[in-house]
């Protein structure tokens, strides 16, 4: 089966002069009335499309674009076709998404086929769609969306402007900041796992603790995120975090952090503001990482961490360091055979030392 | 926004005397009459908070702490505070856990939103939440709670006081033991990854086999459990499995064995009793780790594993022999940069010896 | 509780001359009158199954088997038993499995508690499950099965004799090829994960891209595949993805490839045909592999990968390579003493040196 080009759900037409304003940038063109009608990569634009320059490798895609207008920062020279000048043209690109592609907000009300329970309280303008399942003394906020499928345990609590997406589960007690975005099937405050050993078998600590989404967060699909055994597990404003990823349970995640994809943090962990962790890396349970911490894709972090280290490896290590000992690590065969060269050479040498004597 | 403390859901008073008896520990209180309505960290403890000392390591905390009352073992010091003597002050707090927390059981019988096969069969005092799907021939024991959005295929079987949280999928031909928990998003009996190239593609295998999990198992949120090709997946009994974790076809994981988060095993391999996968760890297929093995967190097993090991690395190694290698391995540009040394010095000798000759 | 034997839902009894004519294979037995009620492995085999030889290391349990007859290449002598002989015996078990175990597919309509949006256009022979959620415009093709608790959000499309299983969220503007299985608890068409960050904050980028996925894929359960930020993400026919995997936006996959468990892929990398990610495998961003690559379990490719290559370790290395270093790591204890002994022996000369001077 051979697809087609996207269906293009909903089409917009703006003048490249209101797009100038709209991004506050700066329009050099030879065509003020220049209208467009979407937005795209240097390399897949055509006619009626705007693009941008978001970083400087990209300058012979810039040079070879068949976009109507290109968002170009303020220090580049390109004059062959009309351009917005701004200070970050990656952040105009978002804006530029936002600006054709947002849809409108069209509040859907509570559908009669959504399950809810008692004591539900909620704001203005919410979404429940059907095979919703709220729980008692549930509370949300305002232009709240809550996708098919999703289930939301008593006593929790949801913010103005949050999305949750479908198959979702919020179990009970969980609360959650505004304009939060939970991704489909993540699923938020599962028991911890904690099981202390007696007699032989492992015997379950009861998870009597919460979970609690600072204002502003991501959540990836499929990401897990325990609640605590007492107190509660954080995620801190603005952090974002992809998918797959797991937080385990009292861990604290800081502000502006980004988790990527299969990363993980064990258990009573505390990490830091601006930490970033590359896909697939992992923190193991009970120790800190400061702020402004970067963990490289892969590498297992087995001890507390000082703030502004970039780390690597397995155990982790600063970054430099794990660079030049794996270095040498891929040329071990070189350096055993050039011992063995030099353990033969001093034989040689005890030798001859010998046979002088 | 700002969240407030927690919501108490379900407070209780308990004298402190009763408690003692409770966790069959003895009593060394100034004051009897002493009661008791939370459990807390020593730390977090306030007045009328029982906490423990869960290691020696934290007799600092214990010497500041504002709880009421504290659990300890017999052989520490300290005469601050009442004090319960038990033999394993970390058991006793998942007992006070238990005892101040856990909620009163009440059956809610068989939703009529619920769907349900032909030929179900099931014990007393069950509760099918809404949006329950549950196929053909399916039988449940006494006791069981099944969350909403969760699938139950044809001819599965779920024995006496399991629990099954919202959004799992439970294929055909499943059977789960007693006293099982299964968390939200997992996925048992999906279908083994089998493949066979033929003429230039990969034709799927039928999997036709099913899955076994024994009693007191206890499943992650969104932890992944495939089906057998033929035969049968199994989880024996006591084993406890984390979150994200994934089970290929045709695995048996022994007795008692601790699987944590993002771990996982490649189909056909065979796992002993009591071991312990730590995160990120990963086992290849067609191999056999015996009994009370511990694989070290993100270490990959790539070969058969006799009984008590502890391993680390890539692939994994005796944690011993790890240890001593990765610690050279991170001094490697300091013994490259000795070996450069003893060439020249050898150059050196070589040079006056010629000279001499 | 113990489990007794499997429940067999279908049993079938076909004569061995009609299964010798269905593998298109040769018969070579002492009764051609052998009827065949079963698939089994060599050793669990029992009277009445027929079995199979996989591969020349199991020629033991090939002398030892129970089965009534067994499917061989043609090259192996053995005449205790009827044996139906085959170019690939393994693929000749997979066509067994698909004889004996395969349900008659019956078409279930549209269950009227499903709910489906406006638009609706579908093929022959569907079966729609109750709690079922579709929205607006989406298509399907013929002989389609959709379990519960999936969603399928607007303008999307999915083609002939493709399975979704229970709670996979589908996101909008997806376009799903012919015989396509999808598994539990996937997530296709989440939000790709782009910020930009602007005055110290992450702020999303939207991702209004697409996911394709071609004809013949499979999916495996809690598998995440996000939609590009603009364009597609892509994974072409006949690739084969395993359970836990992350594929990030803006990816492509190529044709014949196999993702295995846990194994991830970042944003924007493009990956050739018949390539196979081992377990626990990572790819990092904006890089190529070509086609015919292994990358090993747990390997992390960094860089971009030219075709026929198999890598391991972390950044991944040529096999060979890796296997040298890596047998020369575990030794470096003893490499690092003989460097020792080597400077004492050259200090001993040197000193006898000056001496001697």
């Amino acid at each position: 089966m051979v697809f087609g080009k996207d269906f293009q759900v909903n089409k917009k037409e703006i003048p490249l002069i209101d797009l100038a304003m709209q991004l506050n940038g700066e329009l050099t063109a030879y065509d003020e009335h220049i209208v467009i009608s979407g937005v795209a990569g240097l390399k897949e634009a055509s006619s009626g499309d705007i693009s941008f320059l978001g970083h400087r490798r990209y300058l012979k895609d810039l040079e070879e674009t068949n976009a109507s207008a290109v968002v170009l920062p303020n220090d580049v020279s390109f004059e062959r076709l009309p351009s917005i000048r701004v200070e970050n043209p990656y952040y105009a690109f978002s804006q530029l998404l936002h600006i054709f592609y947002d849809l409108p907000f069209k509040p859907g009300g509570i559908d009669k086929r959504a399950v809810i329970g008692k004591g539900f309280k909620h704001g203005r303008d919410i979404t429940i769609y059907p095979h919703v399942h709220i729980e008692d003394n549930v509370s949300l906020g305002d232009n709240i969306i809550i996708y098919p499928f999703t289930f939301i345990g008593a006593n929790s609590f949801i913010g103005d402007n949050t999305i949750i997406y479908p198959n979702v589960t919020i179990r009970e007690k969980t609360k959650i900041g505004c304009r939060v975005i939970v991704h489909s099937g993540a699923v938020i405050g599962s028991d911890g796992f904690g099981f202390v050993k007696y007699k032989g078998v492992h015997n379950k600590i009861p998870q009597v603790g919460g979970v609690i989404i600072e204002d502003d967060v991501e959540i990836g699909a499929n990401t897990t995120i325990d609640r605590a055994t007492i107190g509660n597990t954080v995620i801190k404003r603005g952090t974002k975090i992809d998918n797959l990823v797991q937080i385990a349970h009292n861990v604290t995640i800081g502000e502006d952090c980004i988790l990527a994809g299969q990363a993980g943090v064990a258990g009573s962990s505390q990490i830091g503001n601006s930490v970033t962790l590359a896909g697939q890396a992992g923190v193991t349970g009970h120790i800190s990482i400061g702020d402004n911490v970067t963990v490289a894709g892969k590498a297992g972090v087995t001890r507390d961490i000082k703030d502004d280290q970039t780390i690597s490896g397995m155990p982790a290590i600063p970054r430099m360091e794990w660079l030049k000992a794996m270095a040498i690590f891929e040329k071990l065969p070189e350096l055993k055979q050039k011992l063995s060269e030099i353990e033969r050479r001093i034989g040689e040498i005890e030798r001859i030392d010998r046979h002088d004597a």
